[in-house]
């Protein structure tokens, strides 16, 4: 359970205040306001702030004096317009606040958007918490092997065991000995900076993380790819659920113009024009290597049916 | 004027429009939400929108999960020891919008500050005002001839008048020309992208720009400071006093901690340490260079009596 | 003429100085270093700096302890692998420093690509010199009546003449009134913080800009587009020269999957799946907007025959 | 050992090639490239690539056509002046590449520094090296009493042997259980994106480190502080030598005006005014709080005699 209930008491206090503003106001985020959705078997997003709404991106586009007296549909049409031609600005004017829970390694991979606020919760100063990432079974999968850094099958019975045993086993041990050396009882008790060390990357930590829609939208494209990891890829998903109701108009863009769409190179632009005069394209005649033919062919073939 | 009655009525409907929200609010930034506050002879600031109060900067730094228990006081202490200690990642946490109008000399200056986000009206697209700005006779000064990049004395009679005159008679037809330019009357009428390039430097331009707090510190340390050239440090001076009715503690820690400190070098510690010891430190005496030696004892002495 | 006798003197004094170095050396941009090439009637572009080649990219991404006996073939293979799946970081790791003299109303394009370090000669401190952008008649276009922010057919004749007549005689007017208010013969001299206001947007100014190769990428994508303003395209077009012997491997798989190609939207794939299987798709089957099926067909068409 | 056999031969290689150049070169720098200098027990610094001297700082700021005939005792006092009055964009124009090896938790303080470019070693991709630190007795500290976020005695006896057997014990055990994981030997083998997991903040990695020489010094500032935690302060330190070896004048600035420097806030400048005066100031007649009082008693009374 990712929260205790003095944590969720806390958060319920918050959700139950409300206050005037003259602000924008995005209603379908302001129900999410608080709320810690889990993620993996400890971790969670929840939304602290957010600042603007569909409107707030294209008053920036122009610079305007009011939310003026054009009409929705014209919001609607201009944020895809904006996005269609990488006007990164406007997208720039809205900002969000999140408090994420979630494991060291996949902090590692999530610190390296740089373009973005960060206040974690310091080892140095605090305690950490015994909450440990071990992966459910249907997500223990063997190292790919046509991917390099991918997974490939599902490990399978005593290996599998094998694994979980292993997981189990040595992080209770790390935070039982990270225990031991911190204590005070009866000795010094070693530097909180030093004993963290011994803690295992499946180790929960805990930050805020604020960014501008732009970043974030860059960030979601890599991480809710289908290429991205899945321990990070879970709460890019949950992200984009909370963006889809702060921003519909943005995000159903970016959907369609990122996340759906692909990037075709000169080569690949010029195989689908000699295609659709026709000809017969293949591996050898496209120019490209052979990975890339496959990515291609994969983007023409579109996302697998279920 | 900055503001036609057309957008103080934008203005004004905005400024009566209140919404209920979980966000945190800042009631004296509440209060100056979209007011157009006037700067030099056609410019102004005004804030289009906000995250965070001086609690959220607190609740950043401890990742907190609610605003929780700890006391006003405790909030102002940790803000004043984080701003002492360059902790800049838990002001960082607090947001500010702000839609700007000023000079293009201005505008040049103000963008060197990469670390923000900004929506310029586009000349390319649109029709620039007939707006320049032309110094007030009290702010029309000399060079410096002790500081190779300041002001010196005032200018007085002939001089003056001729500059004014200048100023204005340029820009005045500098204005005509770039409206016959463009005009599709009877001609084809210049590209805008093109026909801007008649403007001169004192041609209004306006923008949104967004900023967190850390970065606004920043801005402002550099921009309010007595060293600042008058046309810039008049818009600093103005968010300033935005800021302090937006984070009061904040603010107050700024004032102290960077308007009004000095960073002293470890040669001016040295100096110090032997003046309190009772010697009697000379420029000679001291290791630092003419110029080093005037700045230290300005600090020393302080700001000049009124 | 953008360089003086007495600059050119110490440009060739540069090129001529040689010295042994360990470090990465690109044969390819040694060639061109601290060399004016000419832009715009007074502009240019030289190299002042260079870190690293194609091999410090793979280098960067293996984190590898030598050059290692990688072959050359490998190396591309993996740069255009790199730029393919969008990996930012070992682009990151080449560096270029230039020196760029440009007008006033393109350098303020130009800022706006944040991600760089800049050092623009100062107005404050020093004296403009008298160049200004005085464009060929054969870039003299009318607005776009297409393109909101572009340009459309050529001006000609009287029209055309009296443009030109504006800007040379409003450019060499301001600057003599520039020379006369900050003279300080019989005088005071305005300073020259305020004197610079009075002159137009064509003045050409001049900066040290350093940025790392992955963001000049970006710079060079938006910039030496067709849909660009021609006066800062041409500054990109003379850059790409540079890079192009600079990174042979990296640009080569820039112009192939940037600059070349072209992202498709989910609607887009979806209609270029549809047009394989033999189906007519139309702007009102597609499900795109008038402007977006016209962008559309334009990517299927390629670029237009000579 | 931090180094292999075969990855000296690589970096012997690397060191024994040299070719000409028309670029800047720091003969300092020349001397340590390549080179690995070891930090901790198994970590190193060295340095991979550097653009820019003392020179290039100067020429940037005064946006020069070439190395100019200003003297060299004007170089140093310009970097001076410009250090003292925090310009901070001529000193980004230098650039340096460092290949580091350094513990997991030292890498996550590092990366907190965001205006860098990094390409860390993938433990997705590939597998990590048997190499844990281990804290010599010598830094074996408690936590401290009177610093919340510090180390305090040394840990001694029993206490101290028990620490090392369960960093030792826990790191070994963790490392056999991600070995035997990973192995594809007679099952799948997990993947490794899942099985670094397991691995302690102790284990080492390694990344390629870009930065640019403000932004350094600003990493040096807060790292090379006195309470930095130890093991990143020895990066720092290893660092600083390579720096001042590189840029002589600009390092010796920055230990003149930052490293041995103080910010003294609007209220101690206050009280030192005071003090000079010859006034007898305390804590409660300061205006100061107790903490803060005690760090501006340290910063007069210099660093402690040997």
């Amino acid at each position: 359970m990712p929260i205790t209930a003095e944590q969720q008491a806390q958060i319920d206090e918050e959700r139950a205040r409300s206050q005037p503003t003259r602000r924008a106001v995005a209603p379908g985020m302001e129900e999410h306001l608080y709320t810690a959705y889990p993620v993996l078997d400890h971790g969670f997003v929840r939304v602290i702030d957010y600042m603007g709404d569909d409107a707030a991106i294209t008053q920036a586009a122009r610079v305007s004096y009011g939310k003026g007296t054009k009409s929705v549909s014209n919001d609607e049409g201009l944020i895809r317009y904006l996005m269609r031609h990488w006007h990164s600005t406007p997208f720039e004017m809205c900002e969000i606040k999140l408090h994420v829970k979630l494991p060291v390694f996949v902090a590692r991979q999530w610190i390296r958007h740089r373009t973005a606020n960060v206040n974690e919760y310091s080892a140095r100063y605090s305690i950490l918490d015994r909450e440990f990432y071990i992966p459910a079974p249907e997500h223990l999968a063997a190292q790919s092997v046509v991917n390099n850094q991918g997974r490939g099958e599902l490990l399978e019975g005593a290996e599998a065991a094998r694994v979980l045993d292993y997981l189990k086993a040595d992080s209770a041990r790390a935070y039982d000995h990270y225990e031991e050396m911190i204590s005070d009882e009866g000795q010094a008790g070693l530097a909180r900076e030093l004993a963290r060390m011994n803690l295992p990357a499946n180790i929960y930590t805990q930050w805020y993380w604020k960014v501008d829609l732009h970043n974030l939208f860059h960030f979601l494209r890599l991480r809710a790819d289908a290429h991205a990891q899945y321990e990070i890829r879970v709460y890019a998903e949950e992200i984009c659920k909370l963006v889809a109701d702060w921003v519909p108009f943005a995000y159903t863009a970016f959907e369609d113009y990122r996340l759906g769409g692909a990037t075709l190179s000169d080569r690949a632009l010029d195989c689908v024009r000699r295609m659709l005069a026709g000809e017969e394209v293949t591996q050898e005649s496209s120019g490209m290597s052979k990975g890339e033919w496959r990515e291609f062919r994969a983007t023409l073939d579109g996302p697998a049916e279920a």
